[in-house]
């Protein structure tokens, strides 16, 4: 398989759509789970498909954000919104399988946001940051949003997959890699990661304060 | 009645200070209500009244916010902070004439928020929603930080009601419609939506993830 | 003692490393609290650290924020969750020195963003809100991700004691007065207030809806 100038652009197009797609489903799930009206589940669902990347275009300088110039974004979150509220059962249903777009769309947001704050001259280190920012703050805007303590800070490497991918590419920029080539590399290990705490239920050590608490 | 040039900006200074004036007492009586300190309760009332216009302003590139720059909305806030601290129960009992007054403000802060937008180059969607956010942004922070969920994303069309004020000035702009004539019908649309929602208790379909779940 | 140009700067230095550290492990502290992960404990030292001087430097117009462009806030921060989530009983046995280590971190935090605003040209009633906000932003976010009502809105004279300080070196300003002059006082001022509120229970009042309630 020849990942040639045509295909990757396209493979990376789907991925991006397929994890947007994923992204607002779960901003969708949990409006609905929280009886959110129906206005309130879209706007989650498009709160999860573009914080992230918001948050990032404003740290770095490239104003207006992405997600208000380009409007594919808004237009996957609302069908996929209008989805989770009208068949919300049947979306319940496929919860593995978007748990793998899921892992698709955070590799993609995190190695495209790495190369976005590396273009915008961030330093390589905070440019890491950025994008496991684009690729975790829709997340946890959702569960803000929504009352609930943001589940990146707890559990399933969600976080640390999204920074491996976004320092693979910082590291990849300093070393004079091709930008393609770290990308590609960076999204595989963030894939790997995600797709371990999932079905190996892998995870960063725990806080245990109640083991020494003395307060 | 004649709608002149002298009119409508006194009209629209009128129901901008009285919409500003309207949120913030909604942000104070918040704060009371969660036991907050004579600070705190200051806080959520300018919280109430700028930070939706903060949230158009930095995602559109005019940076420093209008809040910043313009002075009036910290000393309205400020006002109505202290009037809601000190008169709590008196304020409480108003709730209804608040609400209306609160209406009267979305519609401002909604129709001002997407022409601004497009003055800025965004693009008619994204404009419309700028116009929600503008309305609604405050308000949601208010919920957050007194560590509520948004009742917007919950109830009462409210930010339906935003939405659709946006949208007639986005659709007025595309269509070159005299920007003061789609204002005021954007303005009077969210005002009407929001007193049916008032007065006759109009809702948007609320999610009801129990009738079917499966989990 | 002279406070010559050797000596301030390296005194200010000292106090921004020892403030940056205090704010950290008052993340790191609630991060293990709440039993988040290694990641979280360390993301929310982080948000802490820098995330105040990020919404600052957003709304002031100073992109990319400082904390991004500059490396030892991450540094400093990652250092202090990690001591935090390994020695989490030994950090909590120490809570009052981190305590006055913190009211330093928000009095030089406070008037370097209100001085920071001034030079950016932001009016100076907004740059003393704009020093306030880079003491008491961290703070707030993180008892937010954290599923807390931040604290400052309840209690302490923390945001009013940041507020002091900016309001000082704002006034400082209109009076050119030397900004290091107006820094310092109030910087010292700050810190009173922040020693009354620890060592002599000093508050602002608080909202009492209970006793005249009346809904």
């Amino acid at each position: 398989m020849k990942m040639s100038g045509e295909l990757l652009p396209w493979l990376m197009n789907a991925m991006d759509w397929a994890g947007t797609f994923a992204f607002a489903l779960s901003g969708g799930l949990l409006g609905v789970k929280k009886g959110f009206d129906l206005f309130g589940v879209l706007f989650l669902s498009f709160v999860v498909a573009v914080v992230g990347g918001i948050m990032r275009d404003v740290l770095i300088g490239a104003v207006p954000p992405a997600a208000v110039t380009e409007l594919h974004y808004f237009f996957i979150a609302i069908i996929a919104g209008l989805i989770t509220f009208y068949w919300y059962s049947r979306v319940v249903s496929h919860q593995r399988q978007i748990l793998l777009l899921d892992a698709l769309g955070l590799a993609l947001f995190a190695v495209l946001g790495a190369q976005k704050a590396i273009e915008h001259g961030i330093n390589p280190l905070m440019a890491a940051i950025m994008g496991m920012l684009t690729g975790i703050g829709g997340g946890m805007t959702r569960d803000v949003l929504a009352g609930d303590i943001p589940f990146v800070l707890k559990a399933d490497l969600y976080a640390l997959a999204a920074l491996a991918a976004g320092a693979i590419v910082a590291v990849g920029n300093v070393e004079k890699v091709p930008p393609s080539c770290s990308m590609l590399l960076g999204a595989g290990v963030c894939l790997f990661l995600r797709l371990m705490a999932i079905y190996r239920r892998w995870r960063a050590p725990i806080a245990q304060p109640g083991k020494h608490e003395d307060t």
